[in-house]
């Protein structure tokens, strides 16, 4: 059972890391099942509605691993959840060579078949989550409402561009510089 | 001849519109020639090096459009071009029904296979110029050169991430967000 789980589990890490790298509209279930060293028919023992079952799931692990780390790093206050929020996404892209980055993005900017929308409803709450946890935190800080509101949002939009465009420019050094310059907002709205 | 440019310029300017929905890596050249109207024929006879000679210039040309609208609306100041630059992603997630996003970060966020790289180098210069041309009109409006480095480089991140954030929301509220707060930021570095 424990075992089962961790198959399941290693599945799901290996598709959002997969989607991540290629898209989701040109990966087939058999891409990500060889991705993840898993047998093809435990793709669909598992995720007998396929590919856009597994993406959901990819995509809401995801989410979860990010608020994971925004919860857990957020209790010492906005700036020390803003960085840790920008080191993860810098480690995804230096360890994979900037090759991989964010399968919440990657399946929110393909337009998917027009039953299979729940991955995109998953990334959908994904920024949701990412956005109402920046924003109570900067209120906490002392962050007027509608501003923590728009700060928040400004903070998860640029980060997930910023990762496309290091990926571009196959260099870290848009990071670099929207980590200062996001860094430098917080400490002002939370002065 | 005229004609010829016409009908070539037709597929670049549908290429762009399909690869910002659909992605590159899921998209053949049949089916950029279909949503551009054009016989696949005439695709290979322009693009003899195929989907991904016409993905480069569909980058290129989606470049040339924002630099094209940037360096008119700066002229007025960096306030100006701000707001045009978002408005112009505004209507193209608004008139595609949150269907269509930018085709620059799709080539960006997709890993392509290894001797096609040029669409992404195109992505990256698309960046970079973007950038430069926010940055001069920061430095112009009286900004330091770091910062206005810095503030551009959040400007073009957060635009680009905030289109792929209301495409999975199927709202245009992160937009306004996004939009007022860097509002906000460019009036105070230039004030």
């Amino acid at each position: 059972m424990a075992e089962d789980k961790r198959s399941r589990q290693r599945m799901v890490a290996g598709a959002a890391d997969m989607i991540s790298r290629r898209g989701l509209n040109a990966t087939s279930v058999r891409e990500l099942a060889k991705h993840a060293d898993a047998p093809l028919g435990s793709t669909y023992h598992y995720f007998p509605g396929g590919k856009y079952d597994l993406a959901t799931e990819a995509v809401r692990w995801a989410d979860d691993l990010t608020v994971d780390v925004l919860s857990r790093e957020l209790a010492a206050g906005p700036r020390a959840g803003l960085q840790a929020f920008l080191d993860m996404w810098r480690k995804v892209v230096l360890d994979s060579d900037f090759r991989a980055g964010c399968p919440v993005l990657a399946v929110s900017v393909e337009d998917l078949p027009d039953d299979h929308n729940a991955p995109r409803d998953a990334a959908a709450a994904a920024f949701r989550r990412w956005t109402a946890l920046l924003a109570e935190s900067l209120r906490k800080s002392g962050c007027q409402e509608a501003e923590a509101e728009r700060v928040a949002t400004l903070i998860v939009a640029a980060v997930e561009g910023t990762v496309a465009m290091c990926r571009a420019q196959r260099s870290i050094a848009p990071l670099d510089q929207v980590t200062a310059q996001l860094s430098l907002i917080v400490d002002q709205v939370t002065r």
